[in-house]
C-alpha cells in the first residue's frame, strides 16, 4: 500500500445523510483483491440530474453511455422512476470496443432489474486500467449485495470503493440557506493522477436535497466546473473517463429552483462551488507523488481565458514542478512558462511573487528580493506562486502539486 | 559531472572546414570554472544569414537583438564587412531588463571592434540560468583570446563551449551535389533540457560553401526547422533563448541559388534536412535523464497539423514517458494522449503499434497481441510507437525521450 500524501486532510469528513439517495459498496474482485472496489448510488424518484465529462475522443464506453443518458433526461419528460450510480474501480472499460458497448449494458440490465428502475436511469463509471476487458460479470455478482446494503450513512465506503491510485478518501459537504429553507451539499471524488483540466481521470458524485429544475442545474455545474475542476492539474494528462454528476433529490421543503434569475441561486451556487473546490483541492492533495500544494494566481492578463491557460503553462511545467519539488526558488523557470503559454506578455511588465515575497518586479528580479527569502518560502508545504502581467484585466487561479520522483515510481510500474 | 548519457552517439564527428567560417573557444568564467564557455565564430563578408528563434513572449536580450538583425539582412543591402557569432554558457541573459540590453550591446561593441566588422554584423546568444545579470567584462576579457585562436577547424571545441546540462557536443555533417558542384553543411547544437517544439533551449549553428540567396535561405531554414527542431521535445517547455543560424559563406564555385524552383534546392534542402535530424535528434538523445530514444509516427490523421499535435500530445505526456522510462508496453495511455489533443478521432478506427507489433485494433487490442511481445520491444534502446487514426492522410513524426529518476534529480537541484 501506498502511504497517504503528506498533503493529505486531516481525515474523511462526516458527510450528513441527503433525503433521498443510500450508498452501498462491495469487494467484486473486479482487479484489486481484498478491497471495496465497486459502489451503488440510489436515488428516489423524482430527482434532478446534472452531468459534465471528459472531452477525449477517445472518451470510454461508459461515459459515452452516460452523455446520452443525461442528454435525454434535459431533453425528455421526467419519467417516473428513481435513478442509480453504478461504479467500479480497477478497470476503466476504455478502448475496449464493442465489448465495452456489451459490458455496460451488462451492468446497467442487472442495476435496473436489481432496483426496478429504468435502465435508461442507470448511470455507470469506471476507472482503472485503460484496454483491458471489464469482467462485467463480477459486477453483476455483487448486485444483490448491493442492493441490500443501501444506507444513507454509506458515502464514505462508497468513496473508498472508488479509489484507484489515490492514497486517501475525499469527500466534503456544504448548506446553503436558501431564503430561509437549509439544503445541504454533499460529495466525494477520486482522483491522483492523469489530472488535468478537461476533467482528466476523476469520478465526481455530488448530491443535494434542493429542489432544481434540470437545466438550472446543468447551467449551475457546468459553470462551476471551470473554476473547481477545471482550474487543477497534477501532469496535464487527461483521462477517458471523467465524468462528475450532481443529483438534486427535490427532498428539501422549497419552492423549486428554475429560473436563473432566482436570488436563490446564489447561495446554492456558493455552497456547491465550496464543495466542489474543497473536492478538486483534495485531488490534488493526492496528486501522485505531491509533496507541495501550489496555488498559481495570475493577475493583469488580456483575459480571464489567457490568465488561465498562463496559469496552467506554469502549473503544468515540468521544469517548474521539478524546481518546487526541489525547494528551489528558481523564478526563472516561471518566467519561461509564462512565455511558452502563447497569450500576450510584456517582459518588462511582468511581476512575480512567491508568497507575498516580491521576487521579480516590471521585467527584473526585485532589489530587495534576497535568495534566502525565496528559499526559506519554498520549503513550506502549501505555496503560492503570483504572477502580474500588467496588461490588462484577465485573472485565474489553478492549483496544482510538484512533481517528484514518486510520481515516477508510480507511473512508471503502475501495471507491473 | 553529469555521466554521458546511454543514447549519445560513439563520438564527435569529423566535420570539415566550411571556407569562409572560422571557430575560437575560450574559458571566461561566466559561471563554470575550468572550462571553454565562450565560443566565436567569424564569417568573411560575403555571407548570406538566416535564423529561427524561439516564440516565447518572455524572449531573452540575445533573441531580441539578433530578430532585429535578420530582419535587417533581409530587409537591406548587403552591406559589406564580415559576420560574427559570440555565444556564452553558463548565464541566459534573459529576464535581465535594461541591464540585459546593455549587455548586448557591450559583448557586441567588443567583438565588433575585435574583429573590424560592423556592430550590426554580430549576433549574440546566450544560454543557462535565467534572471542573473551577465558578467559582459568577463567576455569582453577573453575577446583578444578568441580572435586570435580563430581556427577553420575549431568547431568541436565551439560545440563544447556552448553546453549547459548536455552531456555530449553535438555535431553534424553531409555534402550535397549541386549540379556537379560539392558543397558543404556542417553544424553543431546544444539542448538537453527545456526542449519543445518552438526551439525550446537550444542553439543551433549551420554552416555552409554554399552560394544561397538570403531569402531562399530563410525559407529553405525555415521549411527544414518545422520536420526537425520543431518536430522534437524533452519535456514540452519551452526556452526564452532558442536560436537557429544558417550562415550560407558563398565561397563554392556555384552560380548562386536564388530561385525556389532551381532544381538544385532539392538536393541542399535535403542535405541540410540531413545535418539538422542528426543535430534535432542528438538533443533528444541527450533528453535530461534519457535512457529511451523514441519516434511517434502519427499516420491517418484529418490533417499534417492534426497529426503533430497528436503526436506531440504522445511525445509530451507524462503518463507515456513514465510508462517508457519502466518499459512498461501502456499502450492505454497512448490512447489516453491521443484523445486528450484536442484534434478529431475515432476510437474504434484508432491502431497502435510498437515496432512492428500490431497492439490495438481499429478500437480494441488486437487479437494477436501478446503482452509478454510488447514488453520485450519496450525493453529496447530505441522504439517507435505507431498511431494510425484511418480517418485521413495527415501524417506526422516527431522524436522524444523517457521520463526518467534521472529528470527530476537534475532539475530539482538545478541551481543549487
Amino acid at each position: 500500500m501506498a502511504p497517504v500524501s503528506p498533503l493529505a486532510p486531516a481525515g474523511f469528513p462526516a458527510l450528513p445523510a441527503i433525503a433521498g439517495v443510500r450508498f452501498a459498496a462491495a469487494e467484486a474482485g473486479v482487479r484489486y483483491k481484498g478491497r471495496l472496489d465497486v459502489m451503488l448510488a440510489s436515488i428516489d424518484t423524482g430527482a434532478t440530474l446534472a452531468g459534465v465529462f471528459t472531452r477525449s475522443a477517445t472518451r470510454s464506453a461508459p461515459v459515452l453511455w452516460c452523455q446520452d443518458r443525461i442528454a435525454a433526461f434535459a431533453a425528455g419528460p421526467a419519467g417516473d422512476g428513481g435513478f442509480a450510480i453504478l461504479v467500479n474501480s480497477g478497470n476503466s472499460n476504455a478502448f475496449t470496443g464493442g465489448a465495452g458497448r456489451t459490458a455496460v449494458r451488462t451492468t446497467v440490465g442487472a442495476c435496473a432489474a436489481g432496483l426496478g428502475i429504468p435502465e435508461d436511469h442507470v448511470l455507470v463509471a469506471s476507472t482503472g486500467v485503460i484496454g483491458e476487458p471489464l469482467p462485467a460479470e463480477r459486477i453483476v455478482a455483487v448486485m444483490e449485495t448491493l442492493r441490500d446494503g443501501l444506507d444513507a450513512g454509506g458515502a464514505e465506503d462508497a468513496a473508498r470503493a472508488i479509489m484507484t491510485t489515490d492514497t486517501f478518501p475525499k469527500g466534503a459537504t456544504a448548506t446553503a440557506d436558501l431564503a430561509g429553507v437549509p439544503v445541504t451539499i454533499t460529495g466525494f471524488a477520486k482522483g491522483s493522477g492523469m489530472i488535468a483540466p478537461d476533467m482528466a481521470t476523476m469520478l465526481v458524485f455530488l448530491f443535494t436535497d434542493a429542489v432544481v429544475g434540470r437545466d438550472l442545474l446543468q447551467a449551475i455545474v457546468t459553470r462551476v466546473n471551470e473554476r473547481t475542476f477545471n482550474a487543477i492539474t497534477v501532469d496535464g494528462d487527461t483521462s477517458t473517463s471523467d465524468s462528475l454528476y450532481l443529483a438534486a433529490t427535490g427532498k428539501a421543503a422549497m419552492a423549486p429552483l428554475v429560473d436563473a434569475a432566482d436570488p436563490r441561486v446564489a447561495a446554492f451556487e456558493a455552497a456547491l462551488e465550496g464543495v466542489m473546490l474543497d473536492l478538486a483541492k483534495q485531488v490534488v492533495r493526492d496528486g501522485e507523488g505531491a509533496t507541495k500544494f501550489v496555488e498559481i494566481r495570475v493577475t493583469g492578463a488580456a483575459s480571464h481565458a489567457a490568465a488561465k491557460r498562463i496559469a496552467l503553462s506554469i502549473a503544468n511545467s515540468p521544469l517548474v514542478k521539478t524546481a518546487i519539488a526541489g525547494e528551489d526558488p528558481n523564478w526563472g523557470r516561471v518566467v519561461m512558462a509564462v512565455g511558452k503559454a502563447g497569450e500576450e506578455a510584456d517582459r518588462d511588465r511582468l511581476s512575480i511573487r512567491f508568497g507575498d515575497i516580491l521576487v521579480a518586479d516590471r521585467g527584473w528580479v526585485s532589489p530587495d528580493y534576497r535568495e534566502a527569502d525565496g528559499a526559506a518560502y519554498m520549503k513550506g508545504q502549501e505555496l503560492v506562486i503570483g504572477v502580474d502581467l500588467a496588461i490588462g484585466l484577465g485573472a485565474a487561479t489553478v492549483w496544482t502539486c510538484d512533481l517528484t520522483h514518486r510520481y515516477i515510481e508510480i507511473n512508471a510500474d503502475y501495471r507491473s
